[in-house]
């Protein structure tokens, strides 16, 4: 199995600038933000999700998307993507040149409704338009599906509740599924079991797992899904993110962990770890926050 | 497999009191460690690893070892283990009335004699009267092997490099091998490519894995090693520790985090996750600084 797996590349979707900085209380300078991206765009990431197109009343740290945008140095090869929530978001992401789009859903209808107002069937009407404009443009699409293992309202999460949306993305177009453990509590036995039913769905090129550290599986849940043959995960410089519902505990997945777990397991991924270093180092610096990240943190105590 | 591995019982060994305080500069009361060790037997772990009888001079925060012994109260059924280097420490423990004794030596000469000043066939032969005397006692011993993985002098070290002291360790009458992941730096495929040629030197029953989470594959690895049969782990609580050639980086892999994973995927293991939490609680008020366990880190940012 290994020298299968040595042979398939890794693709990162380092989503820090976005995931990463959303519930960041102070306002970031765009500056800051335009900075980040670029030292990310040094690291060998396939994809920066460098910011998002919802409402800034929503989410105000993100409200100068387009400025983001219109200043960051793009590397060729680097997709340079953006959440987007409806049609008004999207002529603005069009504008601002992003490559490719990302809207968003949940598997838990009462996560849904706290925290996009809608059920789950109204959200998906709602990015109808906005699937059907990015295949006009012919931006890919990814569809990120919230709380697929364990919901803070409902609990876990049974795969049979995850299905009916991959089906319902897939036959509006979306190119990737994004199975998100938004409040990191998966374990890799979860992992499979969704992926055993998911799989049944697309092929594996069009799954990307996103994890958050929550409690400490991340990592191991990263691996499982690398072992059971994906190749896309989601990963946030230094560990940034959190969970809302956990405020104060660590956050996405971070990128210099994935890196060093996947490139010592033999996966074909070339991400320079220092460089993802040098990127975290650079907001850590602005947010006078210690990060999450093991691998960032034995790099500072030898720094 | 899952169904198999449910019905096998987990054993922890809580190493927080011996190798998680054991770096700590400023000197802890004896009475915070009596505190700490009564805690920890309200947890359910199997075993505790109390302390050490090596020599005060090297390791002066366990010169009280003795007094820890005779102060802690000892529940029926846990047992109570410590550290023991030679022939003199030996007699101490015996003293002391430990139901368990390790001993220790490494997979790689450098970091054995940088640990120790010893090489690793002086090391075995200063022990084997250490277990021979236990013998005689009827006193169970196991048998750490330090830098199994990786060596922060030599590098990589390779399973053939490991098995020799095993068998060693074997000969003497060593009941349990202790596969130490000294520095962290394991994935889960060095777990299993060594497992595969430990356990055709001995059962899976008398092997348990020892790793720290300094680069964020702690839990990766408990539960690759858990998936491959072995139902014996080491851990600290809060995750303490640290690693001594990464200083201020995280440490020992955290009982919190260890036990969330197991029985979330599925394990045999009656953990009481909140008493680890009030323990690890009680350490960390006295040492005032933040643990780095995820587990942990998610009941303070609730509490």
């Amino acid at each position: 199995m290994r020298i299968n797996l040595a042979d398939k590349p890794i693709y990162l979707t380092e989503v820090g600038p976005r995931d990463g900085l959303q519930n960041e209380k102070e306002i970031i300078p765009t500056e800051v933000k335009v900075a980040f991206v670029n030292a990310l765009s040094r690291t060998g990431v396939s994809e920066i999700e460098a910011s998002s197109f919802v409402s800034p009343k929503k989410i105000p740290q993100l409200a100068d998307s387009s400025e983001v945008f219109q200043k960051i140095e793009r590397v060729p090869g680097i997709i340079y993507s953006a959440l987007v929530p409806n049609a008004q978001g999207f002529e603005r992401a069009l504008e601002a040149k992003v490559n490719k789009i990302a809207v968003f859903t949940a598997a838990s209808e009462t996560f849904n409704q706290k925290n996009i107002n809608a059920t789950i069937a109204e959200s998906i009407e709602r990015f109808k338009p906005v699937v059907a404009r990015a295949k006009q443009e012919k931006l890919p699409v990814r569809g990120y599906i919230s709380t697929c293992f364990h919901c803070p309202y409902e609990g876990k999460i049974a795969p049979s509740a995850v299905i009916p949306i991959v089906q319902q993305l897939l036959a509006l177009g979306v190119d990737e599924i994004v199975l998100s453990d938004t409040i990191g509590k998966a374990v890799p036995t979860e992992v499979r079991t969704l992926l055993d039913a998911v799989l049944k769905q697309l092929s594996q090129e069009r799954v990307t797992l996103h994890f958050h550290d929550t409690y400490g599986t991340g990592i191991a849940n990263v691996l499982a899904g690398w072992e059971y043959g994906i190749s896309r995960f989601d990963a946030s410089a230094g560990g940034l993110g959190g969970c809302p519902y956990a405020p104060g505990a660590s956050g996405n997945v971070a990128t210099e962990d994935v890196v060093y777990a996947l490139q010592n397991s033999g996966a074909k991924l070339s991400v320079d770890l220092n460089q993802v270093i040098a990127a975290s180092q650079r907001i850590a610096a602005h947010l006078q926050k210690p990060l999450p990240s093991r691998v960032y943190g034995v790099y500072r105590s030898k720094n």
